[in-house]
């Protein structure tokens, strides 16, 4: 029998990065990219954290972030939630670097993981164009994962996406009047 | 006017905790049980982690938690998930040890946060009495935070959680053959 020719194996670690989205009403998408960053980080990847539309709100994980090594972020946007009826230019601004930022990790060969917090949001209240995440998408380097999340994630990119998730709220203490919880919620 | 009566307020970290389900046959799970034990130390809360079924394997988190304070954690079961239809007296044996241990950490007083990992799965193939959880969860002192995870969440651990999200798989690279990766799904 001939032996089948060697073909090249690209190195262990850099098997294809895929598209992973978090999208839906319940909680656990920022959450569950947070994870997804810690996990990576014990297996040596390198991180960047771009957070679309959170501005300098006193997120729980970021000081825990900034102790840790080979993650970082960049947070854009403003710390009340804009309103999708009454989208501001600034608010267009913010997004349009958040997302400029996201690209430019993306490519620079210094991360594994890019992960676009609030993304979703961003393009279904039309803060950025859906076409330019799905550029940004198709653009990708094999060797660079991607985590999106946000309600509302646009079916262009969930048809690009290799892995979608839909946190699907069964229950949130939210419809029973319990605000935002420190700790628990941000 | 006569100003109202003075009510004592509970203090501000102090307000009634709350048990949250993670559960699904989507991606998810256990990263937002995980990026919610990040937030909570962000915020200086005190975890304790147990995982129900998942023995030693070389979970990516494991080595960050360790290098984080105020977070431990301890493991139990095997490497490989258990069959369903030939459970052991050995993976009962380590699941109840399990409960127990979440059981005194919950009621400790030294944890503000204590997470269930895979605990729904090992109710509903009966290596532990789905009853015990429920008890446990009755059981929960105010000042704890509880977070259980895991597929086939029973309707009894449902209707006492404040929060429920499904995970529901939109797509998943398995079907398309992909197994799990390295630093994305461990």
């Amino acid at each position: 029998m001939t032996p089948s020719p060697q073909r090249p194996r690209p190195p262990e670690p850099f098997s294809r990065r895929l598209v992973e989205v978090f999208t839906g009403n319940g909680k656990g998408k920022t959450s569950a990219a947070l994870g997804g960053v810690v996990r990576a980080l014990g297996h040596g990847l390198r991180v960047h954290i771009v957070y679309f539309m959170k501005g300098e709100y006193p997120y729980g994980e970021q000081p825990v972030l900034e102790k840790l090594e080979n993650v970082s972020f960049e947070r854009f946007g403003f710390t009340d939630f804009c309103d999708p009826d009454n989208v501001t230019e600034e608010e267009k601004e913010q997004a349009h670097r958040a997302l400029s930022a996201a690209r430019q990790a993306m490519s620079s060969g210094k991360y594994d993981l890019v992960v676009l917090d609030e993304v979703n949001v961003a393009s279904s209240w039309q803060l950025i164009d859906v076409q330019d995440v799905v550029g940004m998408i198709k653009d990708k380097p094999d060797r660079v994962e991607l985590i999106l999340t946000g309600r509302g994630a646009d079916p262009r990119v969930i048809e690009l996406a290799d892995l979608v998730t839909e946190m699907r709220k069964l229950k949130h203490p939210y419809d029973r009047g319990i605000l935002s919880r420190k700790g628990f919620d941000f």
